[in-house]
Parts: C-alpha cells; structure tokens; sequence
C-alpha cells in the first residue's frame, strides 16, 4: 500500500492516468480476465450498494415494483423495432451453442458442434425486447395498466475501448420498464424519472447535473424522445449519468400489446423506460476527487468516519482503542458508520493516506495528550483541514458536520460547474472555448442533424442536451448562421 | 383472475401441475421466450428480496463483504482444475462472436463470421475458477486473508428438463467464495456457513431442515467436502436448499495462489464457497402451500396482512375504507406491511380467494355490522379459521398472531418431515417404503460409491446426506450387507 500510495498520478499531469490510479488504487475495481470486463471490489462494491438502495427506495416510493427478465434475448426480438436494432443489436455477445466437450485431442475442452442452437441468443444489451414480449401476456385490460416494473440487472455491449466504471463490456444497471394507457400517461412518468435522477445526483452524489432532451441524433435507438442528466467532470469534459426515454407506441407495435380502453376500443399501449449504471461510480470519483484521492459525499461513504489511535506502544494502543471504541459506539448510536483502525504493523502517517485515498469524510485521531485533555483531532477529507476538539459533545459535531461536509462538496461542484458553462456566439469562440476551457458551451443551433454532425466532427463536442429550464431566446445558429429559438450545450464528453 | 382461481389444480390429484400451477397463478413466475429461462414476476420478485435482505444481513454479521466478478468465464479456465470441468463446463452457454451485421439477403440480422472470439467465453455456472484467477492478485502474505466476498449474480446452465424456479436455465445466487491462511479456519468457515443457511431456512422460511455431508458422488465439483441442508417437500420428495463446500486447496493450486505465512514459507491457500439460489422460491412454495395457494411465513411475506371493506354503495366503502386506513396506519406503526384492497370492480369473495392465492398470512374484513359494533373479522391463512375481534387492541393481536402464524407454519412442516423420516433395516423395507409413503428413509450404507450408484439405478433414490448429529450405530449396509457405522439419508429428490 506503501508504494500504491506513492505511485498516484497528479490529475494535471494526466487526469485519465489518475482517473485510472484512482479506481485500483483505492480498491474500488480492477480490470478482469474478460476483456473489458471489470472485478467491482468489496471498497467499491459498498459504495455502489449504497446507490443502489437508495435508488430503489426512490422507484418504491414512486409506485415500482421490482422484477427479473432473462438475460438472453432471442436475436429475432431485435429486428422487431427497426432503429432498435441498429442502436443495438451490433456490438454484443452472442450465444451460439450451449455444449462443450473433451478435445478429442485430450487438451482441454472444445465447443461441440453438434450443440448449436436453432437460433442464437444476445447476452442483452438492454431489455425493451423482451420485456415487450412478457408486457403482451400482461395485458389485456386498460386495467392491467399501468405496469410499473424495474430490474437491478447486468448487461453486456461489446465496447472495443474500455474504461473502468465509465465504459466496460459488462456493467451493472437498473432499467425501469413502463407501460401506459395515454401518451400524456408516459410522458409524465418519463420526466417523473428523470427528475428522480436528478434529485439522488444532487441531494446524495453531491452533483450538479442539467436536465434536458437529448437532440434526435443523440436520442435512444427506439425512442421518441430521450431525457438526460449531464454532469461535469473536473477536467472539463461532461458525462451523461442517467437516462429516461419516451418510447411512444413503437415497443408495443413491434410486440402487438393491444389494450381494451374503457369505451371497448383496442389501442396499442405506450411506453417509457429509464436506466443508471455504474457508470455512477466514475461519475461520483471525477466529480469530486482530488491529488490525495477520492472524495466521497458522506450519504454515500461505506464508512463515514474512522478512528485512528497514535499510540507508543502495546499498553498505550489497548487503552486508547478502548476509548474509541466508545466513542465508535456513540457514533454508531446516531446512525453513523465508523471503523476503528488499530492495526499495530503500519503507521499512523501511512494509515493517514490511506483513509485519503478511500474517501473516509472525517478522521478522528487520538493522541496521548488528547487522552490527557479529553481532545481528540478531528480531520476533514474534503478540505484536508483538521483542529482538536473535546470529546464532550463529539458525536454532535461529528453528525453536523458530515452534512456540512456533503453541502460544501455539493457547492464545491456547483461552482465549478457553473463556472464551466460558457456562452458563445460565434464559431472561433465555440472553436476557442472548446479548447483551452472546455467545459458546457452553450450556444445557438438550427436544430438539424447536419449541422449537428458537422460540429462533431470539426470538434469532437456533441449536444449534451436541450435544457429543460432554457429559457427561449432568438438567436442564429453558431455554425450555420441559421436562426435558432433556444441555446443548447455542447461538450465533449465521457 | 376469476378462471384462474378456479383451475388450480389440487395437490393430491398432480403434485407437479399443482406446484407449475400455483406459480403461475400466484404471480411468482413464468416462462419465457427463451428456453428455460423463467421471468420472475413482481410478486415473487419481492419474496425473493425479502430473502435477500435477510442473507445479506446474516453474511455481513459473520465478516462477509460483496463484490462483483464478471458474467464470462474464458474456456480454459474451466480445464485447470481437473473434476471442476467435469462438473461445470458441459451443458452451458457458449458466446463465440461478438457482433452482428444485416443480413446480406436483407431479412434482419444474422452473426458477422468476422466477428469470431479467439476463445470461446463461457457464461458463468458457478465463479469458482474466475474467482481464482483473481485472488491470486490479491494475496501475497498471511496479512491479506482471510477474503471474505460474496456476489450475488445470475448465472446459468444449460438444463434440458426446466422447472420454474427448481431448475431453470438461469436463475438467481449468491455464491460466497472465501480464501484462508489454514485448512481449519477454512472447514470452520464451510460449517459457520451452511449453519447461516440452516437458521435461514428454519427461522424465516419455516421450514426444517437436515444439516449433513454429501456423500463423495453427489459432492460438488472440485470440493473436498459439501456440507447441505435437506428439506422434505409436502410429496414426499427432498429438497437440496443450500450448499458448502471446503475446497481444499484445489483451486489455489489450479491457479497458482499462495501466500507468504509468518515464517516467511509459501504456502497455498484453502478456499470455501458457498450458495443458495432462487431454487429456495420453489422449497418455500412446496414446503407450506395448500389447494387454496400459497402459504407464506409471516416473515418473508410481502404483504402480511390485507384489509377488506364489505360494502354496499359507494357512500359506505369510502366510510370503510377510512376506517380501515386508520387501522392499516396502525398496523405499519408496527412494522407490519398492508394492503388495503378498495377495488370496486370485484367481489368481496373473488378478492378472499385471490389473497388465499396469494398467501396473504392475515386478513382483515370490515363488514357493516363491524362498523356498528367497533368489530372486525380476522381470518388467518395457514388454518383458514376466522374470528370476529374488537377493533380495540387490533395490532397488538395481529403482530402477535403473524409470530404465532410463524411458529405454526414451522411446527406443522416440522411435525411433517418428521413423520417423513422412516428407518428402515431390510432392503425390501428400503423400497416398500419409497413406493408407498416416500420421504427420507434413515438406512445403513457401506460407504462405497458403487453401492450408492447401485440405489440410486434401482430407485431413483440417492443419499441426501450423512447427518451432522447423527449418532454412530454398528449395522449392516441395506442393500449390500457389509458393515456400516452410521445410518445416512436417502430419498427421491428434486
């Protein structure tokens, strides 16, 4: 650990080579045997569980259920819904047989070729297909409608260049899959979940995110429209955190799932579907981290706060931990997750940076003379200031302080953020901005494709989104010259 | 919903239609497009996370952290350990590309043969040797262990004959996989675990449950040691429900993982692993249900207790459904889960019929003459009596009574597996008794695998375990008469 401490990469010197540091380093994952498949380890499995049950407390709380499709897809079900299939049904895992045997040459095992299957199977990519296919035996009724379904899942898109977290061949997600008797109905329950979104980057990942549209050219294979959350990382570049799609009519007329409305009338149902992954946890350590490490938003942090003992000797580290192990029992009494370090093979120094690199929002380290005064030292990880305090009245300020410590990373980001968001109106400046600031441009498009996929390719920057909040305001195209009605953001992004 | 409670099959008549039937009806599974693999339904989704949480909890009480390792295993990793392939690597699904194109002819798409892997991936069946290969990154010294990880996954094989939840192409685990400096501390482990699954099954899903070893031919491939528990299911037939297995150092050596200890030696590290599926879904159903539906233990209920207003007139259910909220606001105040079912469009008796379906432990019925009198009728679903009560001190009786509901469900299966234990000393008794009444017949058994495999040709009967607590009794083996310490457990199984 020694060694990993001292081998983290500056974020200036090479943001991506730290970014990469960053996640082995501080154990949250690691790369796999599987090409572009990752390990999630314990560190970061703990933080993504606790994305996960607050994400699933907000779907419960919005009237979704849970529920499990399989993980195979019929590779006919994706020619059903024809600009789904081009979105997705090219880069994936295909199942092709379902036997191995002993190499008849006595090395290993082969695939049997008598085991092939009639028609392959797609390890999914995504679940509208089949969940489409189910949704019709659901239904008959507008009341069987609506289905408010979700499903914590894996998936796999077979991505040639791979980054832990931000883009892997497998990865982790949940996909809700909706199904409604109006288009308004679908609609309403799209932005509902965007919106909850927004509400866990903000309230519990401490990040700043926009909500809007996406352009058409950016919008999901098979919907009609598609809403985002897009955040800003710290070297300037933004990452799409979450997604919720309106899918229309075009999931139920691939899949011929009718309802009987109220009059007796057969009408196709309407859908919406919304995903996050673990794309989060990249999210999560470039927003916040720095030289030293990780920076964990404490409402997120596996554990809150740790204990660390500075000690001479084995009599001295028996008493002290004693006092912080009651110290760890207050704190543990206001719902506080602690971890008492009394590890007698490393020192303090070391133990120190190694919280640094794990996130831990606040260090609480016990001196001799702090046994003497009652005092104990007192470190935030977000500010890397630290003071000696009394231990009366600790577990307070402890619990105070953890919210003070989530709203200033949250305002940390929010600054930054704003500050990244740049208003252009001509070319050069687009051109100028884009590469010595980076960062959200905001600027004027004629609302093509064209004009959109010319920019990208002069600049690698694409729409992020259409913000929700935009407030309407005539202008000209920043490329075309073309009137506009609305500024958009560009970025390049993760 | 009418029909469907109508053609539930009855137990006695076809156990196996009963069983497929009850899932389906209950809205705990289904088949789905792909064969073999079943689509869990939110009702039995949420039992299953009720399950969930419970084990969780119950690994992070005994020091188990979760991780996650990927969906595919590459071919040769299966081949490293030698009975390990055996076991694992036959009928499962093969991914040999990775991209689809359209169909040169036009009619959707088809496998791109450009697009082949240089090794075939495996989808995983079990994670034994992917694990493996990425703990030995993990461990150099005595320091580093022991690894205590869990995942919970889904992972497939390829069966030929599927039973929803009992045996299906892919299903739901948790696969805990620990690495230990010492063969002790990793047998101490493989026990401490199938006893967390033994307190699972018994004290939450009521249902009893046997603690033993496999026998060497119905051990798992490439353990040294499987430790399982045995459930009687209502027909006779036994229930593998959890298992453990010390794996010695097998898959330390296949991939090379060893450690330095105190002295400075190499050494290889001893491995456990351990898992129980949603295979469990299918013992709870048979372990309680009845022709009415499911019976579910109070405490892995969704719902355990459901309140019904019987009314005439609109005026009069609002005036009911009020006063059931107040008691339903009651009853969550005490942590028990409601439902209050105002529907308008079915009758009072078609929504008793459904919830007995569903195995709702505790219904509550407001009828006009309750309004009156402060009363309210209280039915439970295991005896399926019912009693008119006050309304005054309702929570303190329900909460009482879904722990009585509890214990009951749990004597009446423990009285029954009980009566299902035959000792039998002859084998003509071995096989009377299979074919006449079934259950686990307690028998004495020479210990060699080709007696075993002899049974199991002439009945279908296998050993289930050898017993933890049984007591060591000189005999004779039942089928080939040689000298036997101890009697073991045969039976019929699933």
């Amino acid at each position: 650990m020694a060694k990993e401490l001292k081998d983290l990469t500056k974020a200036d010197d090479n943001y991506s080579q730290w970014y990469n540091d960053l996640v082995i380093k501080a154990g949250l994952a690691e790369n796999s045997a599987v090409r572009g498949c990752m390990v999630i380890k314990p560190y970061g499995y703990a933080i993504w569980e606790k994305m996960q049950a607050v994400l699933d407390k907000m779907f419960k709380d919005t009237g979704h259920e849970n529920a499990y499709f399989p993980l195979f897809i019929p590779k006919s079900f994706f020619s059903k819904e024809a600009s789904h299939v081009e979105g997705f049904a090219k880069e994936c895992a295909v199942v092709t047989h379902y036997r191995l045997m002993n190499d008849p040459d006595g090395k290993g095992v082969v695939v049997d070729p008598d085991a092939k299957l009639e028609e392959e199977l797609i390890v999914r990519p995504t679940s509208e297909t089949i969940i489409w296919n189910t949704y019709k035996g659901w239904i008959q009724s507008y009341r069987d409608l609506p289905i408010l379904c979700n499903q914590w899942a894996n998936v796999v898109r077979w991505e040639m260049r791979t980054r832990l977290f931000l883009r892997t061949a497998e990865f982790l997600w949940q996909e809700g899959h909706t199904a409604h008797a109006t288009r308004e109905e679908a609609q309403e329950e799209t932005l509902k979940m965007i919106h909850v979104y927004e509400k866990f980057a903000q309230e519990w990942m401490a990040m700043p995110v926009v909500v809007g549209h996406k352009s058409p050219n950016e919008r999901f294979a098979g919907a009609e429209d598609t809403l985002c959350i897009e955040a800003m990382m710290q070297d300037g570049k933004a990452l799409q955190s979450g997604t919720s799609h309106f899918l229309g009519q075009n999931f139920s007329k691939a899949f011929d799932v009718k309802y009987l409305d109220k009059e007796g009338k057969l009408e196709y149902v309407w859908a919406s579907s919304w995903g996050v992954s673990t794309r989060l946890m990249g999210a999560l350590i470039m927003a916040h981290s720095d030289n030293n490490g990780l920076v964990l938003p404490p409402k997120l942090a596996p554990i809150q706060v740790v204990l660390i003992p500075i000690y001479k000797g084995e009599e001295q580290l028996a008493t002290m931990v004693e006092r912080l192990e009651k110290i760890a029992a207050e704190l543990r009494g206001r719902g506080i997750s602690v971890k008492i370090d009394g590890r007698d093979n490393v020192r303090s120094g070391f133990k120190f940076a190694e919280y640094e690199l794990k996130g831990i929002p606040v260090r609480l380290a016990l001196g001799p003379r702090d046994m003497e005064n009652d005092t104990i030292e007192l470190a935030r990880r977000d500010t890397l200031t630290k003071e000696v305090v009394p231990q009366a009245g600790l577990p307070e300020r402890v619990e105070k302080l953890l919210d003070e410590i989530q709203e200033n990373i949250y305002k940390k980001a929010l600054d930054f953020r704003n500050s990244m968001v740049t208003p252009v109106d001509t070319w050069e400046q687009f051109q100028e901005v884009l590469d010595t600031k980076g960062g959200f441009i905001s600027a004027h498009w004629d609302g093509t494709p064209e004009t959109e996929i010319a920019i990208k390719e002069a600049t690698k920057a694409t729409i992020r989104c259409i913000p929700l909040d935009a407030t309407p305001e005539d202008g000209v195209c920043v490329f075309s010259g073309k009137p506009s009605k609305q500024r958009v953001l560009f970025a390049r992004s993760y």
